[in-house]
């Protein structure tokens, strides 16, 4: 049983809208930097992943936000695998202010051929990489 | 029975990424322009809610990728009351190029008080205003 | 002699910031943005440019910022084509609040085959089909 | 005499734009974070130049576009204060991979009362505290 991958980022200013917090699209975008820090440490690089001929897209997000998160504060970003299909991918995210869950959710994408964008199963290498940060789903 | 309020979008070149898509984050602000546009057309502008001292926060986002938009592409954009609790606000989302569904979704929002952000009731005359675009939950 | 292209943008929520107004790095976008427009407007569609296999790449750009603009608020954008060198394309760029300057400023981009990205002289038909938006240099 | 602040920062995939590079408009942002960690570095957190009830805006901004970043690598940013008027704040900005310069630039911003937004002079312990980061106009 793997356990979560966690990085840290710091609120950009122009992340932070009229509110004065970290307007609500970029934890999105917040999620994608995860999962591709998740590969990299995985894989070594991003670009890896696209030398061996494959990708992933995005086919379904999910978030819900408990607290906000504001400008020039570090943030805790946390993903762990929690299923892997013949195709698809699931992780699970949660973005945290030290002990304080600030958003969680999910993302499941989808591994295509690079090329032709056209699903692909993942491959038994990147199954076998991704086993320390896979983790029952919930 | 209220229908779907609709707007349109062009993609923007810095909204695209390496895929030649539209990045996934950029979907959510997306939605958050249905609301805005949806409140501008149904109370005349967003600062007219403000200066009835309330404001809505978001507390959950749902999106599913069906296909992507392209630079230059005109997209439509569908928004939908589908729910109106005592403070929480649920809308439903589509955007489409012609008729093809690219992205669909849900937010859920709480009324708050503009200065205390604390939950506050959806005030009757908004409710009234959101009549239009009010439809049953699917 | 030509005069300035212009086209509107409304300005979105999640690109205002802390201070209640437009983060500087949008104005950039909306440059970007305008290019496009007169691109688009020129030719039929940017697509086209790529099409005939060419493309631009950003070589330097210039703002200066007269006053903020706000959530909400409908801009006007201009460009004007300043010069067209051999490989070289400046415009100009203003960006106003009704009869207001909020923002102005330059780009300069260089013309480039699409695969190499190697600079290449701009053609006649889009030196041509430029001309009604071209105008003497301040 | 000062010598530059320096930071890093990995560039993110939602970053990149169709030509596998950073789009221009963020490299403006990534200024703009220089001036935050040198404030930061400087003062201890922007918060505590809010605290003292200033702020800056930004007046004006240069860059050129030597080389493009792309998706993953890590930039050395550079910023260095140039220049302390009265009120105005000019900062040099350089943007490398490893020696290999990308973007330069500069920015200058106006010091402002953070409730009326109306010019207000650079404080002389701030002038200080940037002392280290101080560098002869080139």
């Amino acid at each position: 049983m793997g356990e979560p991958f966690r990085h840290n980022l710091r609120v950009r200013y122009g992340e932070c809208d009229l509110q004065g917090v970290v307007f609500n699209a970029h934890y999105l975008a917040y999620f994608d930097t995860s999962l591709n820090e998740l590969l990299r440490a995985a894989v070594g690089s991003y670009r890896a992943i696209h030398e061996r001929g494959i990708d992933v897209v995005v086919a379904e997000a999910q978030l819900r936000f408990h607290a906000p998160a504001r400008f020039e504060e570090e943030l805790t970003l946390e993903i762990a695998v929690a299923r892997l299909g013949t195709t698809g991918i699931t992780t699970t995210h949660r973005i945290a202010r030290e002990d304080e869950l600030l958003v969680d959710g999910m993302l499941r994408h989808v591994m295509v051929d690079l090329k032709t964008l056209i699903k692909t199963p993942i491959p038994d290498w990147l199954r076998q990489q991704l086993e320390p940060w896979t983790v029952e789903p919930a």
